[in-house]
């Protein structure tokens, strides 16, 4: 059997007609499906950037526009509910834009016999996030399915913000140049190891806190300090790595990170050598990845340690001109690897 | 025992600490669920108006937003797909506040094991239906969760459009008075009776048809014919009584609805009665409640035949200062009935 025939044989086998996990998780396979199915279908020039947020204009004005659903389990975890991280998800999602985030809308689904007191739980959390933010949920829908149709209840939010013409490059990252620092405002794999320890099948003790927060104050505050800001993008399902290999796809620079600036605290870093996870694959929610100019890397970090979620601020590489549309990290013993977008599913349903 | 601690007892026992599937009916449950927890929590003035999109001000621009989820059950019926109506419901929301619909976000909870094939043909209806309707999908998010934890897919849509000033009181209604018409633009009970049909467990045959459409062409049309439209809106679940009765309560005036003017198509009709339905509280997708000036009915109407979804356009009753606060409908034999909001669930999942 000639060989093509034996590939084309081994391409059949290996190409599924059934959605998979880790069409949802964010990286390599959820890359594919928005390509392959959504960009081709809604083919517009919007959604053929593949950035979070779409900038619409109207009337003269700028707008981001973005949304996501939100199946985490469990439902309640240390550091949020699927309430507040709602309302964190996009207003992030809106605020790496380089929009202010002004309005959300929120629809639920319900399982039929969920208890009324955890559903108020969750709207309060939602108000008293959306509060914080300095956004308006503003419209909103409700739907009931039957007992066992759905997951306890599953969240949608969509969310409106203001860019200023000056930010509205921040999203695609047109701007970014060897040479350039990468910045995030703390440690990584917080929130995905938070919500897997809260899972009661794992019968596991631990106080790992998600980071889940609205970080629309904080970018505020750096694109107040610098207009050397290139990029900004939240590190959640795919983890740091996938934001990173996903922004040197197809690019003429490359990615270097330094493993031993970044910080893992020590309890998220031991549950994952327990089970086998790669904290840079781990979600965030309350984490954010800029890529500034260098001369602009001092004052960012600066005005990211005063805001209440940056205090652990650091530089942890930088663009590079070699290795053009790879990401690639020094290990701490010496070694270079390369990183990929998240393959498959590591931890479904963390957001 | 006095009969205030009867009351009290009483009041109790009722009192329901579950979700049922009647909170997401559209009905009396959604109403008080809205106005208990989310219009509490969330406490803005656009929720307090509790119409279907809120009326955003952004630079000197009046913008509509609004969202909904979708559930339906099964997922293709005849006349639509989920996705059709995903489409479809988010535009005729936008299309009733007064707005011109422009951009849609979609968010897709998808169970693992769904078929691509399935998906894309779904994907497929979202974009031929965004094409005719003039929006543009331009964001959205897939989460995929285990088997077993959602039915299929479950699609929610959010939209913006944009209201010029003289139509921002039309979702309101705060221009209604006595003698004002209310005009349907067809017949009634043609959704919720063709996905009730299609649903197998039922075993039936039947071809009813799905009124699933886009009205924005046709708003669009009224709105040109006409400036004496007081208020439109999209009678989807709960149906057209749910509409009328969630209108008049609390104001000032009353409605009167003429039964011998309603039109139920044959099938339906012999399907609501077989099931023991009632066509004035089962969902439609494809028609607006119209309520005008007198002497603008006429062109109305006419508007609303000229086009492909209002052939059947008619007139069905009127705004009447007796009655204030209530929904009435006088039926064919001369008898006067009275319309309250769907109390618990009719059809669940219809939608």
């Amino acid at each position: 059997m000639p060989f093509t025939v034996i590939t084309e044989i081994l391409k059949k086998m290996i190409k599924n007609d059934k959605v998979l996990l880790g069409h949802g998780s964010g990286g390599k396979l959820s890359h594919d499906l928005v390509s392959d199915l959504f960009v081709k279908y809604f083919n517009n020039n919007y959604l053929d950037k593949q950035t979070d947020a779409a900038i619409l204009e109207l009337s003269g004005n700028q707008l981001s526009f973005t949304t996501d659903s939100f199946v985490v389990d469990p439902i309640f975890f240390p550091g949020g509910n699927i309430g507040k991280l709602a309302v964190c998800g996009t207003v992030n999602d809106l605020a790496v834009s380089g929009a202010t985030p002004l309005y959300l809308s929120a629809g639920f689904i319900i399982e039929e016999g969920f208890s009324f007191e955890d559903l108020e739980t969750i709207v309060r959390s939602m108000a008293e996030e959306a509060k914080k933010a300095g956004v308006v949920i503003v419209t909103g829908d409700t739907k009931v399915v039957n007992r066992g149709k759905c997951d306890k209840i599953f969240i949608n939010t969509a969310g409106i913000g203001k860019i200023e013409t000056q930010h509205v490059h921040i999203g695609e990252g047109s701007r970014i140049k060897p040479g350039d620092k990468i910045i995030i405002n703390g440690s990584i794999g917080d929130h995905g190891m938070a919500v897997l320890a809260a899972r009661k099948e794992l019968n596991i003790q631990s106080d790992i806190q998600s980071d889940c927060a609205s970080l629309n104050g904080l970018i505020q505050n750096i694109l107040t300090a610098s207009d050397g800001i290139k990029f900004m993008r939240d590190a959640t399902r795919g983890g740091l790595a996938t934001v990173l290999a996903e922004l040197a796809d197809k690019k003429d620079f490359g990615i270097t990170l330094e493993e031993s600036s970044l910080l893992v605290r020590p309890k998220v870093r031991a549950f994952c050598e327990l089970l086998g996870f790669d904290p840079l694959y781990i979600a965030n929610e309350g984490k954010v990845v800029v890529i500034v100019d260098p001369d602009s890397a001092e004052k960012v970090i600066q005005a990211m340690i005063a805001n209440e979620f940056g205090k652990d601020a650091r530089i942890i590489g930088e663009i590079t001109d070699g290795y053009p549309g790879k990401a690639w990290i020094n290990t701490g013993i010496g070694g270079k690897r390369i990183l990929d977008m998240l393959a498959g599913e590591q931890l479904p349903r963390i957001c």
